[in-house]
């Protein structure tokens, strides 16, 4: 049982955050929010409180933090008294926010790898590189830390986990597939940052098949899914995190990630990436000034945040797990559909950044109320996936199941 | 009659250049080059040296020059004792060298119109801007100043001018078409500086038809032409210098300059444009650096020097002109044909710098020996272009003309 919530970062998807921990502040007691620039905190107050959206009278201040600086993340733990910290900055604080957590024996939570800057899709599971390596650290100090707990990763592993549990057993494969058929009017746009976008999918695509990792180049491995919603869409198969821990919590099955891309993107991605636009790596210009391409893309794409007003459409992004059930073929989809406009209307953000922000606060929720305050460091397919559902229905993001029986509310 | 050649500049048109005076120094005398990296002009040099191009012995200097300051410019003419400076760097440096020609007395030449770096696409005509504002002080000092010399604008304009004269007397339309057939072999290039090629086309496309400038877009206007040795290629309206001094010379006809385009350099150069890398303009990263988006563009692509020895393929840039004589309805093509591998075997550089930089080292002979010696401003198409033709097929570049009697040498 813990109670009064810290969140780490101050973007898209920390707004949304911010508004669901405002919506359940019954719950979840005391909230914070720090960011390096304090000023984007009290933006997202500002939104709050435009919407209306503390459930109750309560505390919720803005805070400076520089996240890779673990003491000053520890004395901004105590100073709060937040027991859940939920970290939704850049992946490059990830480690050290955890560390402040470890130290002050609060909740923690993220919704992405942790990455180094320097390096791009290092070696598989990527989980082993830096968050597994501090799990037996958390066992020990009793630290709940519960890893990607956004929609993909996050909440796409407990459909594989439901999937497996409730309609196939004996699973032979995981497919995670995440189709955004949204439009957002621009002539080119990433739907988050773009730094960390790009970053995703200019590395080696990693799978886990037949006992073992594969590897792919992007955009090589195409196949086109009929989905609910938004029907017939062409997706590829992308390194994604949930591969990661799936792979290991269910090696005898094959796990993979699928994104859907347009032909536009593709393009727009090649071009850029073929020409070193997409560099992480420092290059010199004539002039002698060194500039880190990636840098300069991001600089002149447009802000993500700024396509929300005018982003229409939906997302279907969920987990297809096939296999036997009692000798049989077996077969399930698991999955959710976000709408851009109603994300909006709700809590300023588009789709993308709401089915990101919304899984958190559920299982910051869960934590408060003991249900998911397991002492230890776990990825989602580790925990019962049942009461998350139930927050999550109620809250926004609504999980359904499609099988040979027809398409229906997962608890139907 | 004049002699003794300076040289400013050491980029792959330059190499073109000093290889060509060196094959010719027997008419113009000591040869002089300069740059602001020294060592770019010793480069040079030795290809010069490596490939024995000198005719007879005699003298090859490098010196290094900051080209934009006047008086520097004009102290290294007085100090060589150079009477004609072929002027092949940056177009940015183009007046500051005309006008230490104005003070020395030495003839003048370039290949493209004087640009200021901060501007893109100024008012038509171009010449106005810059070039022509200095006529009259050329005329008064006797400055001998050839605009424009290289092969579009330059030997263009000689085309259109022979192709009035001797074919269509009652001119009503000029077209000049310029189609690289060759191949670099690389995912994506420009041939020669990629902040100059795509200065080209970011801007206003000006054509000069039914007496008045008209204004498009790039890719707007594509046509379809059927040329000697490369064929049926699809080229798009462009802007270019040699349109306005021809619209200037000839305003009684149609004048509109194409330019060859694969879709794959369409493609890459619509996603930089429409992404805004491209632009001239600096922005500013999310670390506070400020840079310019082209400038980090050229650093990441291949330096177009380095193509040469990959290159295969020739060119057909050529000048069609319509209209009638004695009453009915007359046209001819007057072209050229030259070959990229002929020309690394040659000089060492690919064809785009070949065609560009021999027509200089043809005026600096015809100054030399008096021929075009002409004491005033000039664009090319004012001068006779039959003792150009001359040196021409004599030094490399050979003219064709193709019309209702066949194809075939411009003097045969």
């Amino acid at each position: 049982m813990k109670k009064h919530v810290l969140i780490i970062g101050a973007g898209g998807v920390a707004q949304v955050t911010a508004h669901k921990c405002a919506q359940n502040n019954d719950i979840l007691g005391d909230l914070h929010i720090a960011s390096r620039t304090r000023e984007k905190c009290e933006a997202i107050l500002a939104s709050v409180a435009e919407k209306g959206s503390m459930k109750q009278e309560g505390v919720f201040k803005a805070h400076g933090l520089d996240a890779r600086d673990t003491a000053a993340v520890a004395a901004l733990i105590r100073e709060t008294g937040a027991q859940i910290v939920i970290n939704v900055a850049q992946p490059f604080v990830n480690m050290p926010v955890l560390e402040a957590c470890i130290e002050t024996g609060a909740a923690y939570m993220d919704t992405a790898i942790h990455e180094d800057p320097g390096k791009i899709c290092e070696t598989p599971p990527w989980y082993a590189n830096y968050e597994w390596q501090r799990r037996d650290r958390c066992a020990e100090a009793g630290v709940t830390a519960i890893l990607g707990v956004g929609f993909d990763p996050g909440v796409v592993n407990a459909f594989a986990r439901h999937g497996i549990d409730a309609y196939v057993p004996e699973v032979e494969a995981i497919d995670i597939v995440d189709i955004n058929a949204g439009s957002h009017g621009r002539w080119f746009s990433t739907n988050f940052d773009p730094e960390i976008n790009f970053r995703e999918f200019t590395g080696t695509v990693y799978s886990w098949q037949n006992g073992a990792w594969q590897s792919n180049k992007m955009f090589e491995i195409g196949k086109e899914w009929d989905l609910p919603v938004v029907g017939k869409q062409k997706a590829y198969m992308t390194g994604h995190d949930e591969v990661h821990s799936l792979a290991a919590n269910y090696p005898q099955a094959d796990v993979r990630f699928w994104m859907g891309f347009g032909d536009h993107y593709i393009n727009v991605f090649n071009v850029l990436n073929n020409l070193g636009l997409l560099s992480e790596q420092p290059v010199t210009t004539a002039e002698g000034l060194e500039v880190v391409p990636l840098k300069v893309v991001k600089a002149v794409l447009p802000d993500p945040s700024s396509l929300a007003p005018d982003y229409t459409g939906k997302t279907c992004i969920g987990t297809r797990v096939r296999g036997k059930k009692d000798g049989q073929a077996a077969e399930v989809f698991v999955y959710n559909i976000a709408d851009h406009k109603d994300a909006y209307n709700e809590v300023g953000s588009q789709g993308i950044s709401y089915t990101a922000g919304v899984p958190p606060v559920a299982a910051a929720m869960l934590i408060a109320d003991g249900t998911w305050d397991t002492g230890t460091m776990v990825n989602v397919e580790e925990l019962d996936p049942k009461p998350f559902f139930e927050i999550l229905d109620r809250i926004g993001l609504p999980t359904r199941v499609k099988d040979a029986n027809g398409d229906r509310a997962w608890n139907a």
